[in-house]
């Protein structure tokens, strides 16, 4: 379905969360054609199990390499990544990039103490896929499941006092409990594509020399270094124009096109709906 | 599968906020034996389009009929109830029964000014099904979304400064619109099976003189007087037994048995996975 010759990247998230990683992604290949899915007849991931979210996962990955054409796959969505990259690598013949191992290489650039916090989903957290990667960078982190977050987005409340405080709250159980286990923490990653949209709050509760970063920005980078060449060619000569950008979504379209564009910082246009059959 | 002579209700809900439904039929109908199945892999319905809705409520009650033997169907959710009612009629052979008709009948013996307020999730809000119902007996309703509501629930702050600011953000809109639109409220219907956890808290939080009920007690009396001949005989000459409870869940079984007591006031047992093809 892909008429040209600019390769795809397909993205893919339970939702629209993952429009911010699609946004950091548009900055450094902006020749490419981009393919969006979130899944969202079936989200939140965040709160389902490792069997249930890599099948529904693993479908996804599907369209969008058998039917979208995808070269290069970006999962933009921490809970899939966190449970079922093995699950979507196995399921598709592309290179499948995800957001779990860039974040734990931004905090590790980040991180002088070597002690890092991450919220995230039950089902990220859960997985300790987070605290898995940092290890293998040696750096020690702390996971706290923050499930109130993605709701309180999606209610549009970005920047509302009910918001600040459940912040402080998750903040202040996981300072003390970073505490207790005698970390030194000295950064925050957002371990969800919707927490980017909640940066001014975290940043104004955290306590003072912690950084808070998020993994859209290193997954753009790493996607860049990996798949960039391809786009060198196809790109050669020609001006800046207009990403190309596909959005599809398997309910909600009219929710999507509404929400989405708070995530992706331009319009998103028409979404396409989809039937993974789920 | 049902080996013995009870007939058995099947009762469904996307989640396990309809087990506050099963808890008001185990009062009434102790004798009977209950299927209840909550499509927890494909939750929250709240949020989802009518369509995708409908197929999943209706492989749901497929599933307590063709595998457990369901000879009445109460669904439990007022998203299903709202949205997908025709739909589950048309895929089972058996009487349905949802929580939107009983709700609005109760409403309507509360009430004396004819005006009432309903909270309820997204979805079951847009589908206006409660305002048509309650219209039908005389009653003019206004509706309100309050998707923060069962996140709260979930994340067990049904007793937490948080969710009573929320619910007061939520009521206080509420009774704008109420007093912008020249209605009279004196009852409020909590259009959710997981409200009824945040009783205390709506309760305290709206206008003396407002009555809040719920339907699942109204559900309950529905069905008693639908069904409750058929349990006549097989209970005749039993002494009061334990009611025979079988709980189902399309995922995440180890979070419906820990949290699902609290809706159901005791110990939900051991629940069985199931896989609704989804």
């Amino acid at each position: 379905m892909n008429s040209n010759r600019t390769p795809t990247i397909g993205v893919f998230d339970s939702g629209f969360g993952g429009l911010t990683v699609l946004r950091a992604l548009i900055q450094r290949l902006p020749q490419a054609r981009f393919a969006f899915l979130g899944d969202t007849a079936r989200l939140p991931y965040g709160s389902k199990s490792r069997r249930t979210i890599a099948r529904y996962a693993a479908q996804s990955a599907q369209f969008l390499v058998q039917e979208q054409g995808a070269e290069f796959l970006i999962i933009a969505c921490n809970t899939a990544s966190a449970l079922a990259l093995d699950a979507i690598q196995d399921a598709v013949p592309v290179p499948v990039l995800g957001v779990i191992e860039p974040g734990a290489t931004a905090a590790r650039a980040a991180s002088r103490t070597g002690d890092v916090l991450v919220i995230a989903t039950d089902a990220t957290v859960q997985s300790h896929a987070y605290a898995a990667a940092c290890r293998a960078h040696g750096l020690r982190a702390l996971e706290k499941a923050c499930p109130l977050l993605v709701p309180l987005v999606e209610e549009g409340w970005t920047d509302h006092p009910v918001t600040e405080q459940v912040i402080r709250i998750y903040l202040d159980e996981l300072n003390a409990e970073a505490a207790a286990a005698g970390l030194n923490p000295d950064t925050l990653v957002l371990g969800c594509t919707h927490y980017p949209l909640l940066r001014p709050l975290i940043e104004a509760a955290v306590p003072s020399g912690i950084r808070v970063i998020d993994s859209a920005e290193s997954t753009a980078e790493t996607a860049q270094r990996q798949f960039g060449e391809s786009f060198a060619l196809s790109a050669a000569g020609l001006d800046i124009v207009e990403p190309e950008i596909h959005c599809f979504a398997s309910d909600s379209v009219e929710k999507f096109e509404r929400l989405g564009s708070r995530f992706l910082d331009r319009a998103v246009g028409k979404v396409k709906l989809v039937d993974l059959g789920g």
